[in-house]
């Protein structure tokens, strides 16, 4: 960028958003509906962040909404620099802090003082989950990718021999977000394991 | 979806949230930052739903945010079933219209009727371009692939010999939207036409 010598500010923030433009190259193992290809990690945030929208009544708590999209549509961009670690992934998940720290700090660091602030604050909060915000937005990054997978007739789960018992642990954060959609989520798992899509032995 | 029995109006918004992922399998014609594919528009949507918030200081008018980026995130839903239409396909645009309202009815009408209308009213909103957040959100729509192809040195103007003439018509409605992102444009554009990136000649 060799303009833009005259406004430092708008400079950091176009570079910023050039940079993110890299996160629809991380791919992730969730296959799109109709069989299709691996989803990246735009595509599931954007598919996250309309979701929030339109379900934000099952959340167990009222949620900001704004803040909560926002949540949605960045908490995956450490994921530029650290990879996308499959949750199933135990060796990925030792490493896995590391690696995303140091991407969130070069990230970030790329906006003005203010906005790295406040973003750090919002993808944080998503780590620690512990606003309403938080826990609805891991309840969508765990909704979305069972709906697509589901969809599929659990090819997912198959391709990495992923067993109910993991998928079931996986889904106590979506309780704690909203008891409507873990209700859902239930329903949705014993339907795979009726169909023989995922497997109950440990 | 044999779940849900008991519940029409969640899984009226499942299968829309489901039906939506299809959106990730339309193309446009911007190509990804790097020189890489061309994006599609769940990824485009995303990308402007985040630069909407990092931006909004530069509005002309305050803008509702959370709104605003609803309005980037669902703009291009249509798209599922008519299409991405080239901004610079004189044939295809004609159609367009009707195209695109046919699979507006089609698309929301999967959701609960409540829904369906706030939805509709903020697509149409965006359409009809009347208010602060639907001008910011225009904005947004043309800066983001600006940002992408001028970092690719213009290659998506070059494959389609688009001219500068063109683009400067189309980038009438970001002036609109923002005042101070229409005088960073014209230094882009100047700069990709200094360049030899996008030709001046009609």
């Amino acid at each position: 960028m060799d303009y833009l010598h005259e406004n430092k500010r708008l400079k950091q923030q176009l570079s910023f958003s050039l940079e993110i433009d890299k996160e629809k190259n991380i791919f992730r193992q969730t296959s799109l509906s109709g069989h299709g290809r691996k989803e990246n990690d735009a595509e599931h945030a954007w598919h996250m962040a309309i979701m929030a929208y339109i379900l934000q009544e099952y959340a167990n708590e009222t949620v900001d909404i704004a803040r909560c999209m926002l949540m949605c549509l960045i908490h995956d961009i450490v994921e530029i620099d650290a990879g996308d670690t499959y949750a199933y992934d135990a060796r990925g998940l030792e490493t896995q802090k590391e690696r995303e720290d140091a991407a969130k700090e070069r990230i970030f660091s790329m906006l003005p003082e203010d906005q790295k602030a406040f973003l750090i604050s919002v993808f944080d909060e998503f780590e620690k989950n512990n606003t309403p915000e938080a826990k609805f937005a891991h309840a969508m990054d765990n909704l979305q990718p069972l709906l697509l997978n589901s969809s599929n007739n659990g090819g997912d789960w198959i391709e990495h021999d992923v067993t109910a018992k993991q998928v079931y642990g996986r889904q106590v954060k979506t309780r704690e977000g909203s008891e409507v959609l873990y209700k859902v989520t239930d329903q949705i798992l014993q339907e795979q394991i009726r169909k023989g899509n995922l497997k109950t032995e440990i």
